[in-house]
């Protein structure tokens, strides 16, 4: 039975939304999770549920990081959060999964400086997914911040970019592409032109340079860039998302008769809410961690938690962590050779 | 009277739309316009407007740019394009401002090299205009690709972009923000980081760094950042409001019920498409030319072209370029002291 360790402080709602989450993925998935958190909090919690014999299991944590925590200090001060707990029972083996829907920042730093980095990994990598026109997933990476990346970085974030997106979305020779701000190689900068020539010496289906726009068309399926530039995408977007939902509002509301309209026209809204609603895609795996680790939104409902806890029992089981080593050194050698 | 140079081959529609978005604005704002373009299409296309006495001349070119053509091959082997002789008319003083809606990098290259760039500018920079959540607009420059900026580059994008801002939109002390992945200036990258320090000495309204979403939420009016992420930020956006678009109007089609709602609220929604339409903020200005560049998207109407006559003129009679120079000496004089 796969073993997670769920951070049960981390989201905007914690200890409840987690717990929920936790339940549903427990009776649906059948994994075993671990609750790592303030115990008085996470046991009441717990009782308002019938558990009914699902593996769920509370580990005491005495700290908890907050969204306003800075990561590095967090990381530095807070050596009892239910953050780094829970990444000890993953570095001691006792978890194959760290799940949290906590300040990423600090989520990132303790999984790389607690679990620690595969062998092969340069930078861990946060790989986002983007619902696209095709109704289909493009999944992006570095969304996480990784800034100033080497060419090399690139490389392995396509490499494990593909493993994931194999694992998880069930395609065996996923389209991947180079951010960039043209199709044509010339058109990049410094770093776009020297990772593109590497890219295309990897066993992969690279299929060269796209632009913002094409993450959302759905011609490509992972999407590697600068963790700078992934990360002001990412936010840009949800950004954007906001934007139009507050304005879309605003007009409806602005009449009667928009508004009668609105009531007809609501299992589509209903439908189309659903559609962008990143809930559904079960959160960002960091990849090129010891261990899975997987991000979630703070504002994630219990949907969320439950499909973050899916998504990191299938890269348990895929050996999403065996293949990227694999992988790696292979490109290494050749790399090395050419 | 304002002269404007129009490429009148420019957009998806040339020179049908170009020459109805003349009329316009011939007419609104009292200007003179020049119709650069192939005489025989220009000419037939004019015949089917009256003119009654407005200022429309046609000047003749030999060669059309298109969407497809490599910009610095349409740049060296089109020189009597219809973009190359607008240009030269900017050049020569018969025009204050060249207006096209053609290709980008071929407009952006023509201009930078047959009008030149101001003295105290590097590098030219695009600035286009979105609107926020606070029914205001955002500037983000450069957007046009300029690759591997240095700190100095994205000091002389805030200084254009703040003159710029006032110039347009009528704010008396811009909020200027530096875009990158978190608030706190340790974040950045080293661009960032060095960017923001000369910012800092700047005499204009720094706000300090913003993320991607802040470009939406309207608490700043001036974005700058390197124009790898600024291009990719603008064709992302372009992306995403196209897939939300198209997902809204599958979702509204799936039903009766939801057709006639939609039939109620198409008031609103009318609205809302006004809101994030592009046409009504005027092309996007190529900053630090010697004269007044407005690049208009190939997919302009009448109204757009209109806007972007507007903006030309309105940037020649706000004196914009002497402004430029004259912080940007004022600038140069500080950091060499400093």
């Amino acid at each position: 039975m796969t073993t997670i360790a769920l951070d049960a402080m981390g989201g905007d709602h914690a200890p409840r939304v987690e717990i929920e989450g936790a339940i549903l993925a427990a009776r649906e998935f059948g994994v075993r999770i671990l609750l790592v958190g303030i115990e008085d909090q996470v046991r009441q919690e717990l009782s308002r549920h019938r558990l009914d014999g699902l593996a769920i299991e509370v580990v005491s944590a005495s700290e908890v990081i907050t969204m306003s925590d800075a990561p590095s200090q967090a990381f530095r001060r807070k050596k009892e959060s239910s953050v780094h707990v829970a990444a000890r029972l993953v570095r001691d083996g006792q978890a194959e999964a760290l799940v949290s829907a906590g300040n990423t920042g600090a989520v990132m730093t303790v999984a790389r400086f607690v679990i620690g980095t595969l062998p092969s990994v340069d930078r861990p990598a946060l790989a986002a997914a983007f619902p696209n026109m095709k109704e289909k997933i493009s999944v992006i990476l570095d969304v996480g911040a990784n800034v100033d990346s080497k060419p090399t970085h690139i490389e392995q974030f396509a490499v494990m970019g593909e493993i994931y997106y194999r694992a998880i979305w069930g395609v065996k020779r996923p389209r991947v592409a180079l951010l960039s701000i043209g199709e044509e190689e010339a058109k990049g900068n410094e770093l776009t032109r020297e990772a593109a020539a590497l890219l295309k010496q990897l066993p992969l289906n690279f299929t060269g340079n796209v632009e913002g726009r094409d993450i959302f068309r759905g011609n490509v399926d992972v999407v590697v860039c600068d963790g700078f530039v992934g990360n002001i995408a990412l936010k840009l977007s949800e950004g954007l998302v906001e934007h139009i939902g507050a304005m879309l509002k605003k007009a409806i509301k602005s009449s009667l008769t928009s508004k009668i309209g609105y009531a007809l026209s609501k299992r589509a809204f209903d439908d189309f809410r659903k559609r962008t609603d990143y809930s559904e895609t079960g959160g960002a795996p960091l990849l090129g961690i010891r261990g899975i680790t997987i991000i979630g939104h703070g504002r994630s409902n219990p949907n969320a938690i439950k499909n973050a806890i899916r998504v990191a029992a299938e890269l348990c089981r895929s050996r999403i962590n065996e293949k990227i080593e694999q992988e790696l050194s292979a490109a290494a050698t050749v790399s090395a050779r050419g």
